[in-house]
């Protein structure tokens, strides 16, 4: 019971610190997300150790401090992953099938070119530095994942998932799980002293190839077909029900088949875009949204130590892979855009630089099997910070290009656009202006 | 990762059960919520055993399958909490205060003679059958509390909430929460050496009392004069945000200062249902509803052992002391709809006849302090899960007196309501048709 409680105090606690961030952020005019973001590194257990600190009662329970920790780590965790999955759902909602494959071969270029370039240059400059040679494969490879929470929840909450830069991303965004997931298998095999199968990867591609495609094409026909039945169900709110429910199951089944679980969250929400009650699924969505997703970013921020930033030797070095890893991923990335405008380019490829959590998983293989030193994880953990950082307002400043948009416009372009769809009206390349 | 994975599963897999368990319902003319709490006994550690089994993964985190499974459970309970505290939050949008301080003496002499009447019959009977007067007097109070949760969500599942019936029992039964906490504080004192301290209960009543009238009170005034400012807010969706964080503030704070968190969360939205976006804050809180609710009734459900149901000496008594419990309520609740008709006396009797978690909290703490015998406990147990059962499908049946409503008819209805209260007409005794 009393546990409980001082857990319903810490919900209480992220969520106001994530109001109080946004509504500041959104004052200065900065993307929501960075302000998240900081609020957790700041009453994260690193700074003001307000968050993350087991009550009496709960360490209690657990005879110890470090497991009961430990708990209180699985229930921001669950939290956090629930908040990343109503996320994915809602970018899916807002992705048609037909919208992205159109964008398809752009995707393509945008993941693979966005994967070549910085572990090239990341690759070539540790060589340089004189690094071992898996030494520098390993942090090359930490540098090229993608993330794709952030730079989906900045479009998102511009109001601007419908243009077909966001849809580059996302496509492109996707294929970086699956091929980040086969990078993840080569690195786990190098690591470890049975080696790398190719047999095993092959299989691993083809099972993750096989999962998406068969969910995309045979989902989104089933619901396009069968959603109206949807309503013969008794229980109430019966299309809304259904949907979470399979954005779960996707959730989880991606998830067990080695891909992110927001992965399948997304392609649920791909599936329901095709179904008769998008616009309602989307209202409904939007407010469990704006209950789950600040605890995903607040609790990312919060594992963040930022004194790995007052290492002064690391510092230098940490800042010139950051500096390859942005130019790679703008480069390599915009090329996907190649023949639209610049600032399209721009778009794409600053929307692809924010680095994830399989980067660090990659540096947390290396830690653990000895073949990066912990001075180098730490570099790792700093391209993921910064690159994360950086992202949100250059793309913000980019899209609203006489300053960034205010949230009520936002809100006004999304209910627009979904209008606009409704009337069967194109999309546009250019952000409608209010 | 593996760890979260798992428990995704769980989730999607409880709320799988609950959408299955609903439709069924829904089919068989039964109230959801009894599909849910047996769904959650079928699935649970005590039958199949589908919930409740940590993963390797996590057995291994925490270097004990005790530990892990209880970390697990703890995950669990803050589901569950969250759930019952939307489910409140939505009972409290859908009641004015001046509606509710109309009924308020019906809402007390319901209460207090739902308090009373439980407690003699039960605790005669038990003195009668020659149990020691300490362990009469423990079971005696273990029959009295009700749990508002059941009660609500069937009342809000038949869009029921505005009759003038279901405000009597609402406030009756946050009434009998802070009775319950008082009488809380007294055994718990009758259990220790140092004895009952008369100050200290005088100071928790006040105190609670003090809190709920303040909250009320200031809460529903300064909502009406300022809600409208709400919209000067930056950040997107501000009503709605703000009101999550409010529910989120006052159930940790009602849970502090000793009382359920669920009557902190039922306050704010009692403060929130006098704001100018109350209709829209309904539709936005609708969704977290159907996502998160089922989950209480799950998981509550997998709580229960129902393997003491087959040791025939004690059902028996179990029976009987159901009997009085379900009779005492019937008789004493029903009072306070005195004057009205025969079936609104026997909805508001009904209606309070499930028993909650504070039962049970009473029988733990005598059985603790050995001053009850663990059969009295497990007979607790069975007139928790009995009166819990019973309700819901009396309650529907007796207010859809041509059978049970379907789940659209009752969408409908609510939305009817809404919309009545809006053009500003009266509420009625009985249920609208429709």
């Amino acid at each position: 019971m009393e546990v409980v409680a001082s857990i319903l105090l810490d919900i209480f606690f992220i969520y106001a610190v994530a109001v109080i961030a946004d509504e500041l952020m959104e004052r200065i005019h900065q993307p929501p997300v960075i302000g998240e973001l900081l609020a957790g590194v700041l009453i994260g257990p690193y700074a003001l150790g307000l968050l993350g600190m087991p009550s009496a009662g709960l360490a209690e329970l657990f005879h110890s401090e470090t497991a009961a920790r430990e708990a209180l780590n699985i229930v921001y965790s669950v939290l956090a992953e629930l908040g990343l999955v109503i996320l994915l759902f809602f970018v899916g909602l807002d992705t048609r099938l037909s919208s992205l494959l159109r964008v398809g071969g752009r995707s393509a270029i945008t993941a693979v070119a966005g994967i070549i370039l910085p572990f090239v240059l990341g690759h070539g400059f540790l060589l340089v530095l004189g690094l071992p040679s898996i030494e520098a494969f390993f942090l090359g490879t930490a540098m090229i994942a993608t993330s794709v929470g952030i730079t989906a929840r900045v479009l998102a909450d511009l109001g601007y998932l419908r243009t077909v830069e966001a849809r580059i991303i996302i496509g492109a965004a996707v294929l970086d799980d699956i091929l980040g997931m086969i990078l993840l298998a080569i690195v786990s095999g190098l690591a470890s002293p049975s080696g790398v199968s190719a047999l095993g990867i092959i299989l691993l591609a083809a099972e993750a190839t096989a999962f998406t495609g068969f969910v995309l094409l045979v989902g989104t026909h089933v619901i396009r077909r069968f959603s109206i039945h949807l309503e013969r169900l008794h229980i109430q709110h019966a299309p809304y029900v259904v949907a979470i429910l399979v954005t779960l199951g996707l959730a989880t089944l991606s998830s067990f088949i080695g891909l992110a679980a927001v992965i399948g969250a997304f392609m649920a929400g791909m599936v329901f875009a095709e179904s008769h009650e998008k616009a309602e699924l989307e209202r409904q969505a939007t407010s469990v949204y704006a209950l789950l997703v600040p605890f995903f970013f607040v609790i990312t921020g919060s594992h963040v130590d930022w004194r790995i930033f007052l290492d002064t030797s690391l510092v230098g070095v940490a800042l010139a892979i950051t500096g390859l890893a942005v130019v790679g991923k703008l480069f390599g990335c915009g090329l996907g855009a190649w023949g639209m405008s610049l600032r399209s380019m721009l778009i794409v490829g600053v929307g692809m630089v924010p680095r994830g959590e399989v980067g660090l998983i990659v540096a947390s293989i290396g830690l653990a099997a000895n073949v990066i030193s912990s001075e180098m994880f730490s570099i790792a953990v700093i391209v993921s910070v910064l690159t994360t950082l950086i992202a949100p307002p250059v793309l913000s400043a980019l899209y609203g290009a006489r300053g960034f948009a205010t949230a009520k416009q936002a809100e006004e372009r999304q209910e627009l656009a979904v209008e606009r769809e409704e009337c069967g009206e194109e999309e546009r390349h250019f952000p409608p202006r209010l």
